[in-house]
């Protein structure tokens, strides 16, 4: 059994020489200057450093704190401190940040004791198994795979090289993840599919013999689940990215880099094309086909498929109550609506 | 302390002889066929068997290379392999792939080292509960319950005979969960409705004193809840279906055999009727009182009691959000509009 | 460390004159009558107390069997049995609710022998951690905390006095809950917010760095889930309380006292004010600033800041399908009907 020992962390302090080299852009100014932190250009303290993605927050610039700033270089003038200058500014601030997560200093390599690991499972190299966590008959952990403390990995599933389960993650059995994903707390993947035959008085169940595949470079957010296929496997594709509470279920297909928004809700058999983005609430019907870099806004119920890139939505936005319950009510009338405008119409012309 | 130890499983190789007995169905053809499980008619490979439950599949039949296709006797003319005749393909379908699910032959009986069960609490024959599950004092445990890794079962709360708990799935103190229930990991049951009384200045919390009933056969999706009730119980009836991520509030009351899609929310003391179908995201009001056969289409929004059986819907369906947007805007005008309307009725009419 | 025993209860059966003393009310009557528990007026026994809070239950109160009922002074003189004059019955009934919880006499002082205690994590006085909960390095527990059956609380993590998490709760890393929360079974505080820089071709995680903050005497559903910050903190006001099944993304506030149902989603860095209630399912786009005082009614969806308090909605409730069929179509025909109407009107005009 692997042991359980802190791996030795140089927590050294990271300088702005450091942070120039990491996004690989050449620097002048104080490269000693030692930096604790991000924050945005309002908040920056002098040992922090800031960002300009977005024209809105431009005002901020000239009164920064920050020790730097990343922008693009047609702000670099206006910038009062050291400047890193980059094309994709919010790209650089993902990149930076990687470097000031606490989380991964916190790893352990080994078992911690109270973790049960069966003994036909294969482990990688410098894996990271915690407290409580539940290692099931047959399954797999790649090289510096993480489980978190109280998850549980089914039976004969494969979790991926350097994938991260946080705490109380279940992975249900024969269920596939690929390398570097991250499965927040709470989530369930491989949960059954919701699959009945009715005989004309009750519920049959049909057992869910499907798996889930999720590709490389997945996340999926807090209490999220992904409910395992019928017959063939629920596919999630490569650098998908599912936020917290959504709800994809059995047969459900996912392209490469799609993203899916808070409480999204996609039913059965539905494939969703690459480069999609799916706006927080949306729901997809089953059944479904929609195309590549489809973009559905929030809370938009989708009914039919979709052949064409672009932005859809429905639904209308909240107004104060007097006034909508005035307008809704002629919700109810508006086919009597179309039909008496339709008659005036024609009496005009005759 | 019952033993832990793998049950004898002989997984003998199933025949298509084992196939059309488990269904009662006269069968001629090779009957000693190996069948290693099931799959859609364009997939099935030789040793698989195929169903036909949906006319749209029809065009599958012909080309089909399963061992044997489950069908309606109208269509078995068409079926270039072997038929297992049947009225309700689906049915039969599901009535099989209880016979693949490879999870039953995983169950232990007996108890496993790291689980925690109170000493005061009842355990049926059979029972197997799995690593670091937590059985609190006064917990009740039917014949061949299963109770799934980090799972916990609440202080005097009763699980029936042959129920499952998945991983990670909580039921809090005093609940009862019927027999031959299956509850998918992530799912709470019992935890506290929303509750409170305003002081004028803030909430004082209500203790929700009542429990949550769930019958026979029923199945909650993962990450699914259902909370306890505030003075009575919230009541589930038998063979009720939910799907994941559902929402099912304090004094709910759902009728025997209805089935509730992913996402639905129910909110406070609305009774459901039996036989009743709720499509992904549809919300129900509290304090409503829906008719049995009713059925809600997805994500609409019912707000007034039903209490004619039939299909119900709100909402409108995406469209491009160009057009959208034009649409939408004129729905803050529908009142305005619908009298605008009335008065050039009025003014022909002079 | 600490012991694991049972706390002594005397159980001691409560008279009505314990629960006028409770409510700090006047009582002539039997005092020294056993009360077993709170129940409707309808449903009471003659060892229950019930409560008049709303007038549509007028109608039980003439032949209500309880012991006494809690009630408005001006509803006193027609109530058959001996009587509770309150102001305001409603919270009356809360007080007294939490007299009957049976939870609390389950708390045991102590850390059970499965739980995971980090060496350098800060105990409070009489806290109670439960089987198999696991406490990260540099986590603070405040006096009387309760930490449920397999509960995680992430590193340096802080949990105010006589706060509960129930079992199967998540706490991640650097996340402070305040004094006298309540959170539920399955609920995450903390996973990471869904943040992501898109390079042209694929998506680039933003580590988030900010943590959450609940305030006192908040309390957070089953299975919600409350993200963690990217720089800033995500954070909820004092006396917030979040029902089941609900999102918060990351960097939104939430003002004290504000109140939200099952299923509401919120988009990241939105404000919400104090005193809002937000309804079942409704969802809040990003970046919005909502003032103080605003209710938003069920399933509605908020697109824009809201400034002026009151009640806003959107949507329309559900009708039978046949009748919303031939509505909904012509929402799509919105446009066109009130182009075609402004032009019939500059006829008549003409």
């Amino acid at each position: 059994m692997l042991p359980w020992v802190p791996m030795t962390h140089t927590s050294h302090q990271l300088t702005l020489a450091d942070i120039a080299n990491h996004l690989g852009i050449a620097f002048s100014g104080n490269t000693q200057q030692p930096i604790r932190g991000l924050a945005t250009l309002k908040d920056a303290q002098p040992d922090q450093v800031a960002f300009l993605a977005n024209r809105a927050y431009l005002k901020d610039l000239a009164t920064t704190q920050a020790a730097a700033v990343l922008l693009h270089p047609e702000h670099g003038k206006h910038c009062p401190v050291p400047r890193l200058e980059i094309d994709n500014p919010y790209l650089g601030y993902a990149q930076l940040s990687q470097l000031f997560d606490p989380l991964p200093a916190r790893d352990i390599v080994g078992i911690h004791p109270t973790a049960v690991v069966a003994e036909d499972a294969q482990l990688g190299a410098d894996v990271c198994i915690q407290a409580h966590a539940v290692i099931e008959a047959g399954a797999v952990l790649g090289d510096r795979a993480v489980i978190g403390a109280g998850s549980v990995v089914g039976a004969d599933s494969i979790i991926g090289e350097a994938t991260r389960l946080h705490a109380n993650v279940t992975v249900c059995h024969g269920v596939v993840v690929g390398k570097r994903a991250i499965l927040q707390s709470g989530c369930v993947i491989g949960g059954d599919g919701f699959g009945f035959a009715h005989d004309g008085a009750g519920w049959h169940k049909i057992a869910q013999l499907g798996g889930v595949v999720l590709g490389d470079d997945v996340e999926v957010g807090s209490c999220s689940s992904i409910d395992r296929g019928a017959l063939g496997d629920t596919v999630i594709g490569n650098d998908v990215k599912i936020d917290s509470q959504v709800q994809i279920a059995h047969n459900v297909t996912i392209g490469d880099h799609s993203a899916l928004a808070g409480c999204v809700g996609i039913a059965g058999s539905t494939k969703v094309g690459k480069h999609c983005m799916l706006g927080g609430g949306a729901g997809l019907s089953g059944h479904l086909t929609i195309c590549d870099g489809v973009q559905v806004t929030g809370m938009s119920l989708v009914t039919n498929s979709i052949h064409t890139p672009g932005i859809y939505s429905s639904g209308t936005g909240a107004m104060a109550n007097t006034q909508w319950r005035k307008n809704a009510v002629r919700f109810k009338q508006l086919d009597d609506i179309a039909k008496r405008l339709a008659r005036l119409e024609k009496k005009q012309r005759d």
